[in-house]
């Protein structure tokens, strides 16, 4: 079985059922960050054995899926290539425009190496505004240094 | 004359004085943000008159490149196919663990539509942090509504 | 259960109903386009749960087949690489060919920014004429200003 | 010589004398449509030789410049992949979202054929709107039937 | 349903039947040429109804089937990619030896342009020649002039 | 010095000089083919000693030039991917299109192999008509049987 | 049914028959090559009428797999890309790593043309060597001259 | 300096010279196969520092340039995709015909392990046939067995 | 039967019992490498008959899936593309960044070959550290020399 | 300026000096890894401004020279696509064949999360081995949790 298997059916029962992503984090973990556990819920992220029990009660699942979502994906959630998804791409359009900006800004910041995207956060909010609300997402990744040896 | 030359020339000229982008953005205009004028001295923004006339002062351009500087120019930062830099990598990363997490969340929060990459802006700071400091980048970008005809 | 088994399963259904898809329109929704209602059942655009229940009963579609007609999908309705049909291909021809003079008059006329394809509309006619009757199709779409921040 | 050359020169030389693409088409030939001039310019479409030779002395080209205005280019004005810049993208995005639209409601209307692109004419309009002006973009391109033989 | 795998059901019922595609054309249709028919059986030409009547009596279709013939197809019948099969891939040769040549030498004689691959027929034979019968290809296709607008 | 070098020398010198393919065929080797000169010519063909030497002196090559000409070229005329030229492009969906039907009639009439694109002829012409000229194309390949060994 | 289904049952029989290549060969026509036999199972060659009826026995297939044996197949063995499969890759490899040399050496031998892969043979054998034995393989392809016309 | 720019030198001296690769490889080094001595000067494979010291000579190179050649070279002598050149083209073609057929008989043969493409040899040969002259190529490569450990 | 149909039967037997690969691989063949054993259950080695009988038994296996597990299988875990899954991708990353390293100083410490992937074996083991535990991987290939010949 | 210029004239400056890597590390910095200098030098890694000035007296460099080396390089050694080169192209194998182990048992070992490319170093040395010397190479990299939140 794979996992995308697993995160068709949670989709489905989930459409059945008319329950929202932030109602459904609520259910599963109050505690776990709603974009944390819907990655996993869509396949991303490893939910820990209690939050694997309880969406399988939730949506039905049997022991194979529920085990499955307690193991790390093959991560990647998209086709190959470009997104062709609108919303998805001015995500990919922000790394093609801004990707050597933010090399050279955090770099100057601090010094040669990366933002984790391992030992990362994010959340995500709606910001109003007169002019038309604004989706405001804020990520915090370690910095890493590359290691000199 | 292409963008790109007038990139390497005013990388060029900043290796040699010795100043940081920081620095630069100050010199060429202190009320834009830091961000956005690195971006288009890395020719993916467009310069006001007067920021690109700076710019030539500071750096020893010439005049067709200081009417460059204040052309929308064919975006696009990046060699084609996944970025191999680690750094710049590390955000497309994210893009494909995180891409439908964002149109879930974003499209069960504002309806159909996507988070402009046009009426869009951005801040980055240093968070620190005892484990090691953490970069924080925030975005906000205006909800565009699908609209329906 | 995937989007584009619903489509499949309307485009079947229409075929041995014999229905075209301005009869379709006029049935499940007369003030909405054609050419939106069209995109939506061939999976490209959401429609509203009115729509989507109308949709089900002309088409004997299940439950779960309506309620995915009502979320945003995934957009892109071509396989990857250039389209190989002769029909759509003009229209990618036309993007090769010019993409730059867009890029160039919409800029001079309205500054830096791009025409949305959010905010965005469309018609389709048949224009008579002696030499033969052209396609006529007229799009508008609403001008974004790059913000300066 | 290649014909990316003259439009590079072409670029350049409108830069310096900060004349507009309208200005330019009124200059060569007030009689044919700004887009397909701009479009000439830029290296997809062939001129007149008289267009050419007005061309060549508004922007002191050379002989050889010249005659490879005459000619028809290889045309294809677009690095290779998905285009990276945002106004240009977006088109890109219609024909991947409206693609198979196009192609349903154009055979339901005409039968079955292509739109051609090259028997084919486009307008570009700005159209006022209170909630911000769009753009209006026209095309008309004869319906070509796919022949029996 | 889709149109391949009509086009797998003709094939199937083809090989059982030991009909060659000669012997196929004039049962279906005398009077249209050969090769368009076969392009039509392999999911590449929309047949008549009367033409799909038969074809679907001639191989026991069914209904929904024999209406998918009757159908424009979304065209391209080969997988992505450069052609592996031999046969197909020395067309394809064809393309990038001869390509550059076939521009000039058509539009010398017939100026800016296009030869239609719509407005298009073509006829197949077997020359006899005493050093190995040659593989004998003729097409027409109307020329299309770049409208000039 | 590239063979592609040499073809942009060519092309450059015919412009100056206003000379058709027809006429530069003329005077090089009226025996031979003008669609194989022009190939030649074009990069593609090796031309013969003596060809090679009434080019060289037509367009004011130099020895090492003259060379070249004589040498198998690395064929392929046209950049990586679908050629973006949509008179080549024409000939690129015909493969499209069309492949499947040349290999099922070829082989039904000639056995399993290919028709050779060595051993193979073209020519082109014009085919007066009066709802529109069209382009001619004859091509002869020798049929090759696939060894059985 | 696709010819790639044939090559599965044929493999799976195999694989509990215990049977070797060699020995199938042997069974099936011990006069024809092992390798174009073994290419033939593998849905690479066309299968002589008795050739199939002997496989069909031989594997317990029925009667449309049979005549599939007979028929010139879609010829391609391998995914698209470079092949992932070391043994495999390394015959890419010495394309790449020897193409041009090649080129070199059999145009300066037979002047301009090609090894044909088509009217083609070749033949496998085990070298011994005291330092490890050796993979002998012969190929023997007719050169093809590029016909001038 | 690059290995493809010393190429291209000798390519250019071998032009004016007028030598063939056969005695090319007699003046620098009778005992070395000719095809190896060819690859080693078409940039793919290392000279000794005798035999880059009379390619220097012979052709007239620089210091710089003679010691290039005596580097292992990053090797890969063709443009990135299948190699469009007929004659490089049909070696590719094996290896999508036969691909599978050589993993199938060297391991049943040799077991699980490969045929080295680096202890590695090859030779080529003219072979007479009334029918027409033949490539012939024999290749040997050591088997490499797949360490268990 | 696909050689990939037996690797998910194999890692779906193993989530419901519950195992470790530690622990497979010790009741597959304590004396066999976890790594090496590992890889061949997950596609990509092959096993002896008696592994393969132990595997069977361990996972209730039928006949056909034993077979399979001795075959010699196509290499490549990995679907097409850069890898998406962020542990994979680091080490493909390191391939990008030192690549080129690797070039240059085992060919200065070796001559011209390279290190095998064949005569190769490989440990994984955990490096306490106290700024947190580091992952070890060693690597040894047997080092092949380019043959002269 | 670019940093593979920086790049390619020390490589041509080592070739005339006739310095080993292994004598270059010393003299820049006996103190860091001769892996890391020389990735460094081919432009992978970043120097400190010691190691830059020395290096630039060694070689003869320019300031701006110096002080790219002093600068995080936008890193990526290869040219796109799955590497041609042999010694290169077994490491790629390494992560097609082995990338699935990898991420079983590094994540059965440490739990969700990857070994970093970032904390990581590496060395490489001959192994002495009677049947034929191997490269051995020994990389730890720190283990970095997935961070849940």
């Amino acid at each position: 079985m794979k996992r995308s298997e697993v995160t068709e059916k949670i989709l489905d029962a989930k459409r059945l059922k008319g329950l929202s992503w932030k109602e459904i984090a609520k259910k599963i973990d109050p505690k776990q960050s709603e974009i944390f556990l819907t990655a996993g819920l869509l396949g991303q992220m490893k939910l820990t054995p209690d939050q694997a029990k309880k969406t399988a009660k939730l949506f039905g699942l049997g022991k194979l899926e529920e085990i499955l979502l307690t193991e790390a994906p093959y991560r990647g959630s998209l086709p190959p290539g470009p997104p062709t998804d609108p919303l998805i791409y001015r995500f990919y359009e922000l790394v093609q425009v801004y990707g050597t900006t933010w090399k050279e800004l955090i770099q100057e910041e601090f010094g040669d190496g990366i933002m984790s995207a391992i030992d990362f956060n994010m959340t995500m909010d709606r910001q109003p505004d007169p002019k038309g609300d604004r989706v405001k997402i804020v990520m915090t990744g370690k910095f890493l240094d590359y290691k000199r040896y």
